[in-house]
């Protein structure tokens, strides 16, 4: 066989890291990216400028490939309809519509017997209200398609602050509203799942956002009891089969600790995501590598972790200069940190790079490596 | 600062391995490469087809680049010479000279006191048999220069072996004679060192040749006494500070265990190294992203292992098929092999790929690596 090819729609981070399993393994990425200088494009030799909606863009992208894949959910039905009988698309549109419409993925859910935080959905203001008086406030709102890092997602405790989204809204569309879950803490459970119905999971991780965007990822999430880890990691599984994923599935869950422990499923994403980029470093096998055997249909490769603990912690842009500027500073200070850089233009709050490391005593990496982020957004110069 | 561009001479496996690490810290490398459909420049988005003894593909290699650097030796002397006032070139010319000329390497490390193979220089057959009837047969005859993978070394009873040898020699040249040590294992200390001086030593690794070819690199170096382990990496620190070398240095030696031990230099490499493979996995930082800090004169990464032990296993072409046929029956096998693929046409004994295992027990990884490695090279499709 000569290289395999795929095809992957997504000109960011994620196929940018993709790129680099590929290399290893001899596979051969093409890409279509949004534009020629984006992160993946920097990297990726084989890339085209184009739209995920755009026919001839997506025909070009998948002629001679063997599976399409994607780093991000928004890729219109229609045209997942219109390859389908071309080539493998992984995950299959049928699967994939979970990640992309979160009403859909609270109903699919729910029918599975899967549990997720008191939901329904809402059209008006008037509803909205009828609602929170009911459950009491605040209630969560979220589109149902196109939000993400918190856009699109707010905590009501007057419909009048989300006004806008009931103008904005399309003839037949709905707001999905849930209870406001007090969380003790967030997680994920990673796992990738190949065509033929392999399934492996990493360490449960833990996140910790801010403002609706992931900060910090740990794993294995310090600390929490065991048999909750094992029913979210469980969870994961059951999503991932009965889904019938493919690919690097994440499933976002929030956990109540305490008197009456629960876990419940926030959203899913079908694809590498931010709360495993630690896997690069800290497990044998990375999300980016096992997100391609897994589309390839090859077996899947192990997820053990290579050290106790791993912390990983995002770099987001902020109102001062290049992140590069810091790194001599960082690496003279933390040797066993492992910075990540997408290449991408500095905008205030947006995802530039990551720091990882991994240790024995991950309240120690966390410290550390919160310090080498915030020196690369602040470009401390000095010690 | 923008991307740092790093202009690199090399279409092989080592600048494609380079090209991960420069990925994940954003940094640009700019390859010159031999064919276009090469290993490196299949994954180097800027790469460029020319060879390093034409001025015009070296003037346009290093245009705007911020750093020179190579993965292999044969840099033309009147190239490195012509270049030098222009940019950094690392490893410099007076260092990089002592991984090009063996003879040059043996007086300069002999002059420094650094324990070599007893060693000297013959032009003529007659000297050769002369050499032999003193010392005793067999002898090591190399050449001097442009040797690899064992061509150009010959452990020889007879002068006439090398007849053609002589015959070749140009004038003024000579060939180098070793010794034939009685080694019980070679070694290679793997260091990186900055511009500024810096300088990190990896545990040292153990190497086994059939043919003049690595085929296993595993570290640390198995049951070695641990004041020879100290001994050789002294000797890397030493040749490293000694022949200011910039960039990965891998010193390889030969140990001799018993009664009387000793450890002496076989050769040097001044670029990522082969014994340095496994590094990738096995350690928290590369060779290939510890080559660029240092070249970039950035802080060099922490060397220290993430297992107890690593192994690495080449993979070399056999008469059979593609490599990657192979990849689904050894993924199966093996969920925690890690499998390195080069892009580069199969011919027989040629370095095509790697795998390397990391765990606890050398001897239980290395038998499973050499396992993956001969069912990839046998193309073995069952299980
Ligand atoms: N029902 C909820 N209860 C409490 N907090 C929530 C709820 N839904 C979302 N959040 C908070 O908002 C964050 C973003 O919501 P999410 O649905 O994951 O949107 P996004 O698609 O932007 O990631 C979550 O990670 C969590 O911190
Ligand atoms: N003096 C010597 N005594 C014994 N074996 C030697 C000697 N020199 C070289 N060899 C063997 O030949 C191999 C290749 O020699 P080397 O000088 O490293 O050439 P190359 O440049 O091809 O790597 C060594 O790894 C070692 O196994
Ligand atoms: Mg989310
Ligand atoms: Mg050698």
């Amino acid at each position: 066989m000569s290289a395999p090819i795929v095809a992957v729609v997504g000109g960011g981070q994620l196929a940018r890291m993709m790129q680099e399993s590929a290399n290893a393994l001899g596979i051969h990425l093409r890409a279509l990216v949004e534009a020629a200088d984006g992160s993946s494009a920097q990297v990726i030799p084989d890339h085209r400028v184009g739209h995920p909606d755009d026919d001839t863009a997506m025909d070009e992208l998948v002629a001679g490939a063997d599976v399409l894949t994607f780093e991000h959910e928004h890729i219109p039905d229609a045209q997942l309809a219109r390859l389908a009988s071309r080539l493998p698309i992984e995950p299959k549109a049928g699967a994939l519509h979970f990640a992309q419409d979160k009403i859909a993925m609270r109903q699919r859910l729910s029918a599975a017997g899967i549990a997720c935080p008191e939901w329904t959905t809402c059209r008006t203001r008037e509803e909205l209200t009828e609602i929170g008086q009911r459950w009491g406030w605040p209630v969560v709102v979220k589109w149902a398609r196109g939000g993400y890092d918190g856009h699109g997602v707010a905590v009501v405790t007057d419909p009048a602050d989300i006004a806008s989204w009931f103008d904005d809204l399309a003839e037949g569309d709905a707001l999905l509203v849930e209870e406001h879950v007090p969380f003790t803490r967030e997680v994920a459970a990673l796992l990738a799942r190949s065509r033929s119905g392999e399934c492996v999971a990493w360490p449960l991780t833990q996140t910790i956002q801010r403002d609706g965007i992931c900060h910090v990822a740990m794993a294995p999430a310090p600390g929490l009891d065991p048999a909750l880890a094992r029913e979210a990691t469980d969870i994961g599984y059951r999503v991932a089969a009965e889904l019938d994923v493919t690919g690097v599935l994440a499933v976002e869950m929030f956990v109540v600790e305490g008197d009456s422990p629960r876990v419940v499923v926030n959203e899913l994403a079908m694809r590498p995501h931010n709360s495993g980029h630690w896997t690069i470093e800290g497990s044998l096998t990375s999300q980016f590598e096992n997100h391609l055997r897994a589309v390839l249909d090859l077996p899947l490769g192990d997820t053990r972790m290579v050290a106790p603990a791993a912390c990983m912690v995002n770099v987001l842009g902020s109102a001062r200069a290049e992140p590069r500027d810091a790194y001599a500073a960082v690496m003279a200070r933390e040797p066993g940190a492992k910075i990540h850089y997408y290449g991408k233009g500095v905008r205030p709050g947006r995802k530039l790079g990551h720091v990882t490391m991994i240790g024995d005593d991950i309240a120690d990496i966390r410290r550390r490596a919160e310090a080498c982020a915030r020196a690369i957004e602040a470009d401390e110069k000095g010690n």
